[in-house]
């Protein structure tokens, strides 16, 4: 198994540890899987042409690194504004996602299987405060997927990097800004060391999906027994790499903040000028993809159900828990 | 495995069919696991003492039923301005929560482990309009857990009955409110036929949490495999329970409010005199039970800095995306 990270991000590589561990110990050492870093045996951003032409038969992936190969894509991922983590695990396990990627999956010959959710992740580090919209114009940032491709209709100039490739970036300055993941993830990677800014929330993702992609020609030919242990092990691995996060995250933040990092979150005018470029831009590719529309319609009309009911029970027992834990 | 539930739940009791179906597939059928339906062989309320006796080797429960015992157990499940649903997985998978349930489990000879949550429930259903902390006062409501011990700080009357006996009890006038989970679960049982006012949030359910019980004899007596195989197996069942809630709660509360339920915010008088109560509650019973001061103090210790966190990326997110939403 290869994967998008390095080793030293025990979030997202620990969901491989994670996986891999259960399916030996569950097949008494039988199905034994070996795991790779980023650029170990195959870059981080070809784990879906690596998996697909057989070259290795798993891998550990954000599948919206491939929105060049398809936009489709990066809606089993994290698009701009789409569902928040636990939405995105209704809509695979109890919506229409599964047969969706399904489909689709074997257009590349690969099974995708969820595998690690972040979270909704932070809108990254920039040098310079960002009021308004017209202040992403001209700015390179690292910027995974579709949120890229939506930004540069506000201007930007979107950079994709896997992970490891970040911080040169921005130290020697070939790029302005740059997001990652979250606190635990970015203060690994260094960013705060050569940026002020950190913004919120990562509109662009809601909830991040990993998912585990198997070569579909490998995994069909797996004992029926083998594939139950890989759906089970994978689906224990997903829920842990949030569990991962949400532990870590709160600490981190702490820390970054105490080293100099400014919070600051998007201002209502941004939020909705990048809401607007975000319809804008997956209507104009609705128009000329069917997949992708097929796709988003089906995400659009479960998100708007689930933030129906999202705003009643859950929502209002956040909010009264963070507005009391503020007044202590 | 018997639960504390009935069939017809098919949230709850569908974590019992997906646990045993991933763990017969894994082992080529040969460690088949045959489930029952609360009161089938043991009583909904009596699967704690029939696995810790080895009267059956498994139970599926929401373990705050057992606060009677010690109110330790309320804590692992759900608890009155607790954990949410997300923090309480990270609390167990990547904090405290499994080593603290190990040690405490290990005295009821039952090994825990974590199998499904409903996500923040609701605040139940009553016949009149709770507007201040004394329309609490007499009321007779079926109320799980600790909550219903905090509630009679406010004069209320709580009753503890299995999901089944609820409807018969409400429609009979043997109790004047009932809570259960949330939009679809209530649905099926039927509470919306003779109750009128449905409350949110249920602040003493945040994210609760079922959980596997197996008697820990027979657990520690597993092949090594096998316990791979039934970590693994509840791992997906835990995160396919919450997939479920999520994707079916939403068509059940438009039905609800279709059919004339009344739903009702419970003021911040109301939630600021429960909160009091609860942490009134929950000193006292610190001071006299050692096991339950170490999980609360732990687990507050948690919650404060999840919410920290929370109201950044996640909270903000979801704002955003509420308010979109209603603007259409």
């Amino acid at each position: 198994m290869t994967a998008s990270w390095p080793k030293s991000l025990d979030t997202l590589f620990g969901a491989c540890t994670t996986f891999a561990k259960y399916v030996s110990e569950a097949t008494d050492g039988k199905f034994q899987i070996q795991t790779f870093a980023a650029g170990e045996i195959i870059p981080g951003l070809q784990v879906l042409d690596a998996v697909q032409n057989g070259t290795i038969e798993m891998g550990h992936t954000a599948l919206y690194y491939f929105f060049g190969k398809d936009p489709t894509w990066a809606l089993f991922c994290a698009t701009p504004f789409g569902l928040n983590t636990r939405q995105q695990n209704a809509w695979f396990y109890a919506g229409d996602g599964q047969k969706l990627i399904d489909d689709f999956g074997a257009k590349f010959n690969s099974k995708c299987i969820l595998m690690g959710n972040t979270g909704a992740q932070m809108g990254g580090w920039f040098n310079k405060e960002i009021k308004e919209p017209a202040d992403f114009r001209g700015l390179k940032m690292r910027i995974s997927g579709w949120a890229g491709k939506t930004l540069t209709k506000l201007g930007l100039v979107p950079q994709q990097l896997a992970g490891g490739d970040i911080y040169p970036a921005l130290e020697k300055g070939t790029i302005d800004a740059a997001e990652w993941v979250g606190p635990y993830d970015d203060e690994k990677l260094g960013f705060y060391k050569v940026t002020k800014y950190y913004y919120y929330p990562g509109w662009w993702e809601g909830g991040t999906t990993n998912h585990l992609l198997i070569n579909l020609t490998k995994f069909n030919e797996l004992p029926k027994s083998y594939q139950a242990i890989v759906l089970a092990a994978a689906g224990l691995a997903n829920i842990e790499e949030t569990a991962r996060y949400d532990a870590l995250n709160p600490g981190a933040l702490k820390r970054l903040v105490a080293a100099g990092t400014q919070l600051r979150p998007f201002s209502q005018a941004v939020m909705e000028a990048c809401l607007k470029a975000s319809n804008e831009l997956n209507a104009e590719t609705s128009a000329v993809n069917a997949d992708f529309k097929k796709v988003w319609d089906n995400m659009v009309a479960f998100r708007n159900d689930e933030y129906l009911w999202w705003q009643v029970a859950e929502y209002s027992y956040d909010s009264f828990m963070i507005r009391s834990r503020t007044r202590g």
